[in-house]
This record gives structure tokens, sequence and C-alpha cells, in this order.
């Protein structure tokens, strides 16, 4: 290889061509030492690995193993996340234990050959969107010293910012997982709840907990979630959620936003055009952005901390609130305590409310494929939270308060500096289960804007487009040659299913098209030719939850079937076809090569 | 009609037909009223309509409308259930308010054709199952005056065993839709949560009620099921579920049940030989039954009063337990007044602890069709209600209790008398959405057992045969015509999916059949003449679950493709059909007209 290793940006597909070439865990863990130490931030990590024992971790992975997906890969745990061997503190002394065992997500990550290196700092307890309140000290922000790491995931988001490590491990209840990545300007994914386990975490809200991923790529968030994912029996609230190769961004993506009246930026007039601008290259880049009135999500969020939900946070600690009050950092300890006026009946008032609530978001979120919000209003600097400990820490959270309350996921991404040079950054938001789909725009976004990779002065790579979307087991492949593709009358009839884009592609060369009488809408005919000679159809691929099948094709009829379609490349794959009786009165449009020239032939004949 | 109206049993079928024979609604709802005068029961009515409004409620319906499923059938309304023009008092006087509006699914109903007659008693706020806990006094036990007549849906209960009104709707949280009907020889059907709505319905617990229906028999209880489920959007627990036809019963459904050590009778051996009769019965009609350690649903069971969940009791009716606790019945107020002492974090505990215990019940849920307990573990009577008001209603939940915070749906049938005469009786379970699954075992149960309607001395009737299989929305009808037929080498594929055969027909006289070359197994292919000149081909049809399409089809092989298929009857059904481009090197064996005599014609040659 040809960069030093002093000067490789530490994404997965850097470190992983390096060592194919050659260099060894034992020089990267070195690496990650010397680049920790080059930083000077005690404050990041409450414990970390000595050199003897990462190289000891190193020589264990033996001979380089590309089968094994994070081979080699150095990362940092929030200190609310248990790693075997290593005290998990949450950043309170008083609460520290010695961890046995590895947590189940870091016991995935490890056996997928990731090497964890120590415990990151954080807002205590998890309580906190700031990164200023623990006993640990406060990590400095990797970009800009004035303003705060941000949390509570303050010590993961920073060191992923530096380049130290490609990735690290947070927690996401209110945004921890995505505020922080905005303030240092780097990816924060928030998966689903339950599609990471919660064995071996220290809870926040249990019902409303997640383990977060920081990276410096949305790529390399989401091939950590895919390892990080399964189902865990052992705890209660995980769930069986997808978690399939990142699919193929889908081309013409419904994003809803909020309107001009619904925005809140605290004034910030910087991150008011920012956003405006971000949405505009969502447009440009196909996308068919919508807004409306956000008002039932601020409803939502501002019961985290006003509404029952505070309880969780005392449920979690009860016995330090009850014995050891002291111990617990006077600003948590004050937000916390605020429980103890609330009753069994004010908790489910609470959730009669939410219940409510739910109802007025769901047609929005119906009607989109996904959200984008800015990521944070705005910024919060060290000297307004000596001022006032609450109030930017409240503003911090709101556009994230309410996305674990409607069981949404979400990914925070950079989209580079803004006018005054401060990071820019939006997060998508979709229902749970959707985290590629979101992670697949994310990543698009990025490689149209290329911004920097937090604080390490690389811009984000020129990825080669990753293989067009191996289907997760429960999916199915379907070839949609007419009123079903993106845009057309039909598509609706695959998105509200689940369905997703995988690619445009065209048949092999042996097939006809048809224009059939009837609609609307127009509906073309796919017929495989009976001398094995026709044409090359343009097409796309889509795919479809197995278990949504059945009820599309109930609505199919005649002369239309499902039958196999012979794809250029030679694979075959469910899809559209056409009972040979459809030819009838039907208008043999083959030499077109595509029913979207002929609906703009179409068009332009009776224009 | 033969039948004077005054011997009729007042079941759905009995009473359409005599509509159809010419009697009116008028006759009908005097015939209501004098057999509720002859009953002698003052206390099953809190409001009754009077006969002038009967008789305009009548005349309003005018002729005779078979299109609406339920008209000119008299039906009687829980008191806790809005009936516009009616007072609705939940059995609390000073709670008491006119109801301006039909709830919900009382005006579905009204819709459908039926007529509320008026406003049954119940345990007071419907906390209770035995029936005694009002102020409007106790309804008397249909069958026997010395038991109690169960809560807290007592009137409804009562009056439907009388055979007074077809059906009655009661509400069920904790078992008042199930508890009543097995003291009263009836059946109570405990819908899905959220398939009715609870707009114009006062809450007991709002996250686990539901509207409940009693009848004499599962078909007229599944008939208003049916009439009553609608997603509602202004109830923010609805949920949209299915409430298609009933299925045909499954013929070998997987049937689980508590063990010998896990059954509990509080010394009741009557019960238990009788409960261990009905599973004997339930075999040998082709049931799997398999008996486990029911210990988790007891822990379910218990969380329901015992834990946080009581606060809801207390939220619905907070202002009489804080400004009016002296209007609140004192055994009542007793049990809701432990909400007090709850704490938002003991409701977070106990939600964290029955999300365990889900994750215990589930691989015995999984693992089954349905459960099968009994209704009730034995009997109480009233006297010892009035020793002890609290210990045999809390044993009477004892297979109730856990139903709903399961979020599983059941229905209480009766099994005709116990060796001593007392009615017996068990409930189907199963997960939220089968309704029609449990419905259909349990209709097939009573037809083996033909038990008498309540207390009406008239037993189950014969009911015709329904049509074949009336397909559940879940289901999708699929027309085979070679390997996939039954008894042939791929019908497996459709049967380990859940299929089942409907019928053997024909197609349209419009087809071709082509014996594919390649197989084993030999295949056939089934084409649609493009000249609409063909033959009637033999085909089979079968039903697979619509959520096993997918996976079904992702194993079909081009040229076979899944498209329409034109029956004899005209009909249009999904089904196995062939691209015109597998003619080649196929042989056309149409004028055999089914691919069993091509396969008989190859065996004998081969032979």
């Amino acid at each position: 290889m040809t960069t030093p290793l002093s000067d490789l940006p530490f994404t997965l597909a850097a470190l992983r061509e390096a060592y194919a070439a050659g260099v060894t865990p034992a020089d990267v863990m070195e690496e990650v030492l010397a680049r920790l130490e080059a930083v000077r931030d005690p404050a990041i990590f409450i414990h970390l690995a000595s050199a003897q024992d990462l190289a000891a971790a190193a020589a264990v992975l033996g001979s380089f193993d590309p089968d094994r997906p994070l081979w080699g890969i150095p990362f940092a745990v929030k200190d609310n996340i248990d790693v075997a061997g290593m005290p998990t503190t949450a950043a309170c002394p008083d609460f520290s234990y010695h961890a046995d065992r590895d947590a189940f997500v870091v016991a995935r990550l490890r056996a997928a050959g990731a090497v964890p290196i120590g415990k990151t700092n954080l807002d205590q307890f998890a309580t906190g969107l700031v990164g200023v309140r623990s006993p640990y000290g406060v990590p400095r922000n990797a970009l800009d010293a004035e303003i705060v790491p941000g949390g509570s995931s303050s010590g993961s988001a920073v060191v992923v910012a530096h380049g130290i490590v490609p990735f690290a491990l947070g927690t996401d209840t209110a945004g921890s997982g995505r505020v922080p990545a905005a303030l240092n300007g780097i990816v924060g994914m928030k998966p689903s709840l339950g599609a990471l386990s919660a064995s071996g975490v220290v809870p926040a809200c249990r019902t409303l907990d997640t383990i977060s991923i920081f990276a410096l790529t949305v790529a390399d968030a989401y091939d950590v979630f895919r390892a990080a994912s399964a189902f865990d029996p052992a705890d209660a609230y995980s769930r069986p959620l997808p978690s399939a190769a990142m699919p193929t961004p889908a081309p013409a993506p419904r994003i809803t936003a909020p309107d001009a009246s619904s925005l809140v930026f605290f004034g910030d007039d910087v991150q008011a055009a920012d956003f405006e601008a971000t949405l505009t290259t969502l447009a440009e880049g196909g996308a068919r952005v919508d807004r409306v009135d956000f008002t039932p999500f601020y409803d939502v969020a501002r019961m985290l901390y006003d509404g029952a939900w505070i309880a969780e946070r005392y449920a979690a600690i009860e016995d330090m609130m009850r014995n050891r009050p002291d111990a617990v950092h006077p600003v948590t300890r004050a937000i916390i305590a605020k429980a103890e006026t609330q009753s069994a009946v004010d908790a489910f008032n609470g959730f009669y409310r939410l219940a409510e609530l739910r109802r007025a978001c769901a047609p929005i979120l119906d009607a989109a494929d996904m959200l984008c919000v800015p990521t944070i209003p705005t910024f919060a600097t060290c000297a307004e939270l000596e001022a006032d400990p609450v109030t930017p820490n409240s503003n911090l959270g709101t556009y994230t308060n309410f996305v674990n309350l409607l069981d949404l996921c979400a990914v925070a991404v950079p989209t580079g500096a803004r006018s005054d040079g401060r990071p820019g950054g939006v997060t998508l938001i979709a229902h749970a289960g959707q985290d590629g789909a979101i992670a697949a725009q994310g990543q698009r976004l990025t490689e149209v804007r290329r911004p920097m990779l937090g604080a390490t002065g690389v811009q984000t790579p020129d990825l080669p487009n990753p293989e067009p979307a191996p289907l997760s087991g429960g999916d199915m492949a379907l070839v949609v040659c007419g009123a079903h593709m993106s845009g057309l009358p039909l598509n609706h009839e695959l998105t509200s299913r689940g369905g997703r884009f995988l690619k445009a592609t065209r048949t092999a060369p042996c097939y006809a098209l048809y224009a059939l009488p009837g609609g609307p809408p127009a509906r073309p005919g796919l017929f495989r030719c009976e001398n094995e000679l026709g044409s090359s159809i343009a097409v796309e691929v889509w795919t479809i939850p197995k278990d949504a099948v059945g009820d599309f094709i109930a609505g199919i009829p005649a002369p239309l079937v499902i039958g196999t379609v012979e794809l250029e490349d030679g694979s075959k794959v469910k899809g559209f076809l056409c009972e040979a009786s459809g030819k009838r009165h039907a208008e043999d449009i083959s030499t077109l090569g595509s029913w979207r020239r002929f609906l703009a032939r179409d068009t332009n004949v009776i224009a």
C-alpha cells in the first residue's frame, strides 16, 4: 500500500484495504493510541485498554480474515455498555461495577473481528444532550472547543470525529446518538428500537433506549449495524427486525420536512439557510419534498422530559436516588427527581396522550418515505451551559426527542460546513424497520455533498457503488416494467407494502413489450418470445417483503401474471409477465424498448 | 312459518327466517318485551326503551332488507356503552350522563339494521367478575339463582341466556365478556384489542379494554363481530384487524392446554373432569392437544389487579374518586383506591415485568394454533360473595385475566351440562387477529356437543354446513392443475405453508393443457387460448395464507407463472398458468382434460 498508516483515514474500507495489503492489527492499535495521544483530551475515555492489552487482542485475531466483516477494526464503547474485563460507570463513580461479560452487541462485534479499546465518557446515566454532565470531565468538541461536544454519547462522538477509531457505540433515548454526531460533523445512526439488544446496557428509559452507532460514513455505520443486529431472546424489548445489506436508494423518495411556520432555529439564521440548502440538494437529486406543520411531533417530543417517562430514568437508578442521591450529578439528580411526584395514574395519562399524538402523526408518516429535519436547531456553547445547564440542553432535543416515542429509526448525516464554518447536518427518519432505506438516502446525500469526515481534514470518499442490493431472506425481488415503476400510478402498491427500489436494468434480449388495451392506468404486457429472439426491455427491480406478496398479487388483474424474468446479466428474477391471450387488441411497442418512452410518446401525441 | 313467534329460539338464523316469512320487527319487539316480562328480573336492565319507542324503531326499518345483516335484530347494551337518547350510568348513579350519540360500535350495528332495546346492569365501572357490585340490584343467574350471574357484564349475559334478545354487547378487560357467559351457558366472544372501537365506551383500563359480544351461538356472535368491526381513527387504540367471514375450521389444529400440575379448580373436581372431557372431544375431532405448564400465564394474570394497571381504573374515574368517593360502590372503591399509592416508577416496573413475562409466554403461544382453558375454574354463589366480596371474584379470573395483557383474542363457548347439571364451558385463545380461527373451532365444538342455548331449553341447532370455505381475509385462493394437487409430489408445498383444500372444479372452456418437458416431477402448463376457444381443464382450488404466498412463489420455476384463471362457474381465481414460450417441446394434452388422466396414461405406458 502507498498511504502510510499515519495518513490513513480510518474508514472501514481504508482499513480493510490496508489489512489486505499487509498492515497488521498490532500496527493499527499502535496508531490508534498514537492518534489519541496527539489529541490530548483526557476526558474522552473513562477507561482505556492498555497498550499491552490491545497488542494481545490484536495477536488473538491471527491472520487477515476477510470473511469477518470487522476483522481488526478498533472501536470505542460508551461507558453505559458492558465490555468484559472493564468497569462500567455510566459516568457515576459510585454506580461503577466490573463487567464480567460483554454486552450482547459488543459480543457480536467482537465475534465479527472488532476490538473494543475502551469506555467513553458520557452525560451521567445518559441523561443529557450536551456532554458536560460528567464527573470525568468534558470531552472537547472535535471541531470547535467553544461548543459543547454533545451528549450524552460525548466521548464516542469525539473519538470518531478525530479519526481515532472508525466507529464507536453510543446509546440514544432522546437524541444521544444524533446530537453529538451533528456537533462533531460525523454520522450518527439510531437504529429501530429492539434491533440492537439492550442486554448488558445500563438503561435510561428501557422502553425507549437503543444502542447507536457513530462513524465517519453512513456506509460504515450501516456495516456495523448489520454485524451488531440480531434478535436476543434475553432482552424483552428485542425485536426481529430486518438488517439486510443497504439497498440502492430509491430514485424519487417522498421526503417530508417541517414547514416554515413550524421550523425552530432559536434565531440561528445560518442553520435555517443551511437546512433549506440541503432540502434543495435532495430535491435536485430526485426527491419529492413536502412541507408540513410539525406541531404534532413537537407535542410528542415534549412528553419525554415533561411527562411520565422521566420515571423510567428513576426506575433505572432507584437505589442510587433513594440511598446515595449525593453521588448523582446535581443537574442529573434534579431532572430525575421530578419522577418522585409522578403517580401511576400520571403515567397512564401520559400513555393515553401519546397514543392520541401517535394517531395525529400517523398520516404524516404514512404519506412519506421518510422525514428530514435539522439534527439540531442551533449550537450550544460550553459557556452557555455554565450559565444555564438545562435550557440549551432542551433546545438541542427539538428534532430528536420525538423519534423513539414514535418508534421510528433515524440517521444523522453531515452535509458539510455551513456558511460560518460550523458543521451542517440533517437527520432522516422513518418507521421502525426502515433503517436500510434511510441509510441509503443518507449515504447518497453525503456522496453529493462530500462533507469533511469529522475533524480529520479528509473529505468523504467517492465510494464505489455498492453491489446492487443483496436481498434479505424476508424479501423477494420483483421485476416491474410498467405502472408499478418509480413515480408511476401503481408504484404505491409496492411502497405501501414495504417495497424498496433495487435498481433499474433491462431484460435479456428475448422479450416483447405490448401496450395493453384498457386503463387507466395504462399498463404494458411483457412476453418472452417463443423463438427467443426479441428486444431488451427497460425494467426496474424492486424488493417486496415476502409476506406481503400474496396481498399484492391478489390485486393483479388478468392478463398480467407473475413469472420469471431473465435480466440482461443472465439472472432470473420473479416479475410481471403477461398471458399470451393478452396480446389481443394490444400494440407491440417493443421497438421503443421502454414503457416510459411509450408514455412520453403518448403524452406528446395528446399534447 | 310454522313455529309461533313465542316458541322461536332467538338466534339470528331463526329470526331472519321468520322475517323472510312475514314476521315484522314490531311483532318481534312485542315478543322481546313479553319474554322480559315473563322473566321477572328487574335488575337486568338499568334503562329499557319504552314499548312505544321500540315500536317506532321497528317502524323505521321499513320492509325486510336481507342485505342488512342485522335487520330487525333486537339487542341489549351494557350500560358503560353509549346509546343515543339513553343515559349511561356505568352502574354509578352519580356518574350518569345522557348520551347524545351512539358509541361507534352501536352506530355500526344500528346501520346494519339492529335495534338497541336498553342498557344492562353491570359491576360498577366494569370492575368485577361477579355481577353483584351494583346499586341497581343483582341480575339473577339465568340457570341457577344460587350462583352469581357473573360480571362485570351481568345483565347482558343474563338477557341473552334467557333468549330475550339474540345478542348483547358487554365489555371485557379482565374477563367480563367471558366469565358471565360461562356462568349462564352462552357464548362470550372477546375480540382482539382494537378490533371494536372504544369510542363512546366508559373506560375501565383503556389499554386493555374491548367491547365483547354475548350470543347463543358462536356463529351469531361472529356475525355481530363482523358487522361491528371497523377501524376508527377517532379511537387511538383502534387497529385495522381482519374480520372476514368465519373460515372453515382447521381439521387438525394444535391446541395447548394447562398440564395437570398447573390446572386450577379450587377443589371443583366436577369442573376438572368436565374440562378433560372437552379436551377429549377436541382430540377426537382431530386436534393435536398439547399440555404445558401454565405458570407464566398466571404470573401475567396476577398483574392485572395486583400491578400498576389498577391505576387505569383510577384514571378513568379520577374525578369521582377525588371529589365524590362516597358515590362509588364500597368494594369497587376499595379496589381502585389501591392506585393512590402507586408511583409512575411502579407503573414502568410493571411494564418491564410484563415484557419479560410476554417473552416467557411467547414460545407456548407460537407453538400452538390456540390455547384451550376452562373459562372459569369453579362457580361462586351469591352467599359466598356476601361473606367475602373479593376472593371468589379473584378466583373467577384465573383463566381470563392474562388474555388482554398478552394481546390475545378469546371466545368462551358452552360445552353442555356438567355431570352435576351446571353449565360447562371452555375458552379458546389465540394471537390478536385470529378471531375467525378460534370462532370456527368454537362453533365446531358446539356442533359436536350441542349444548342447550343458555336457559332457553332449546338445544344448539344443527347448523347447515357453511358454503365450502369462505376465504378469510388472510387467505388467497389458488388454482392448481398439476403436481400441486392433492396427493401429487408438490402438494406439500401448499400444506406445509398452511394451505387448505377448497374444492375440485374445472376451468372455463377456453384453456389448453400441455405436458412440459423436464422433471421430475412432471408438470403441466395451463394456457388461456388466444382465440378463447379451448378445453375445460380439471383443477383444484386451494387456499394459502396470503403471507405465505411470496415464499411459495419464490420456488416456482419458469415457464410457470401465477395469473388469473377463469373457472367453469365464471369466477376468476389466482392460479398456475404458463408463459407462451413454455409450449416449445411440450405436448398438448388438452383433449385429456386433466393432469391426473395424463399421469394415468403415462403410468400405463411405462408399466
